[in-house]
């Protein structure tokens, strides 16, 4: 039993016959990037503590649910977002493992005590800031989209105090920012060690960029495989159906 | 006619049949990451000055001259090498459009001037020091494997300087040394606008990485489909094919 808004679906979570998620698509709907986030990070399997940052409906809490037993704690700045998510918990009995804090990146460190997750998420908003005239979005999507409650410095460098030192970060992002990230991550003294480009398909530039660095980590960096989404023809690859569908 | 040393070979240069290299298994060779960087660059094609630093036996100048008018000046501090490389060109009657300077990239400021050249390209020594008794190689290949004279730090700074505003650089280095370039480019004012990540087959990791920039360039970074080298039945692909014998 779940109780619905009038603009709220109660979706399946891709190909799962159990497992529901709650959205709006006046609000907010999960996108690709936070599959494909919720796939890539090297998440602990048996215990732990996982932190989501910009979590959103908490899809990427509920995707890592089905990778781990660890702790998982949302933090969203949007409380109709942080509503939709509990609920969405709620309703998949997974309330025990996740739970959702309502607030800003930059005070989950005061809150939440320095150096205490195993690993942080985080699938940030990619745009930064226009003029406010040109946010003719509705708010809820424009809060979702640029960087209006923090910049991608200050999401970092909070995640950086969040991780514990040889915890890891992971996160997504455009190609247009994998230099600042990367800058941005040897600031906070996360050190990258994974990269993984995202190319539609196997003749375009990557048009989505996976990361993941260890707090205090050693200088190593491996730049995996790429991922590619399409085939020529626009079916998906076997890789991403396996991701998506599980097979 | 060429003079050739007693350990030396006057190579073919790919499948060129007019034009030849002087190496020498007991000095230097020339590697695929060179000829890789050659093809990679985004040089100037009619005019304009390119400068070719970390030289070896002029290989790059050579490959660049199948795609460029600009004058090409190279940049190395073995001596045996810049003769060598002096001899190639000759052989080939290139002296008029390719010449060397036998010395420290770090001196080339002060000699050739700040902002001189628009495009500078560099396959630098890949290895870190190590301590002098691991050091078991011969010496002209330890001073072209290991940064010796002159660390990464202090190649990019002497690029940054050389390469005008507006003008590109392009390197080619091991992926463990990705994040460090990127930082020293940011530091150097040499802002990376395309990357190029090289796999030797579809499932492994990058074993190379070609990086372009453009000094006081604004922050905007293509990432390329990624370079396969060879199939999964260790032939070349279509496109090494392409690079190494033109067709």
């Amino acid at each position: 039993m779940v109780q619905l808004r009038e603009d709220e679906r109660l979706d399946y979570l891709l190909a799962e016959e159990e497992i529901r998620i709650i959205q709006s698509p006046t609000v907010f709907s999960f996108s690709l990037d936070a599959v494909l986030l919720g796939n890539f990070a090297g998440v602990p399997v048996k215990r732990g503590k996982i932190l989501d940052v910009c979590s959103g409906n908490g899809v990427i809490p509920l995707f890592l649910t089905r990778r781990s037993n660890a702790q998982i704690t949302g933090v969203e700045i949007q409380e109709r977002l942080v509503d939709m998510a509990r609920r969405t918990m709620e309703y998949n009995k997974l309330q025990e493992q996740v739970d959702f804090v309502h607030g800003d990146i930059r005070d989950m460190p005061k809150l939440l005590g320095n150096g205490k997750f195993d690993m942080v998420t985080c699938n940030p908003p990619y745009f930064q800031t226009p003029k406010v005239d040109q946010l003719n979005e509705n708010e809820h999507h424009a809060i979702a989209r640029h960087e209006i409650h923090g910049d991608l410095e200050s999401i970092v460098k909070s995640i950086g105090i969040l991780a514990r030192s040889g915890g890891k970060v992971a996160m997504v992002h455009r190609p247009n920012r994998l230099i600042d990230l990367i800058e941005l991550f040897r600031k906070y003294k996360i050190e990258p060690k994974r990269i993984r480009l995202v190319h539609p398909k196997h003749d375009k530039e990557a048009n989505m960029v996976l990361i993941e660095g260890m707090r205090d980590g050693k200088p190593d960096v491996k730049l995996l495989p790429p991922l590619y989404v399409y085939h020529q023809d626009g079916t998906y690859t076997e890789e991403m159906q396996e991701i998506l569908y599980g097979k």
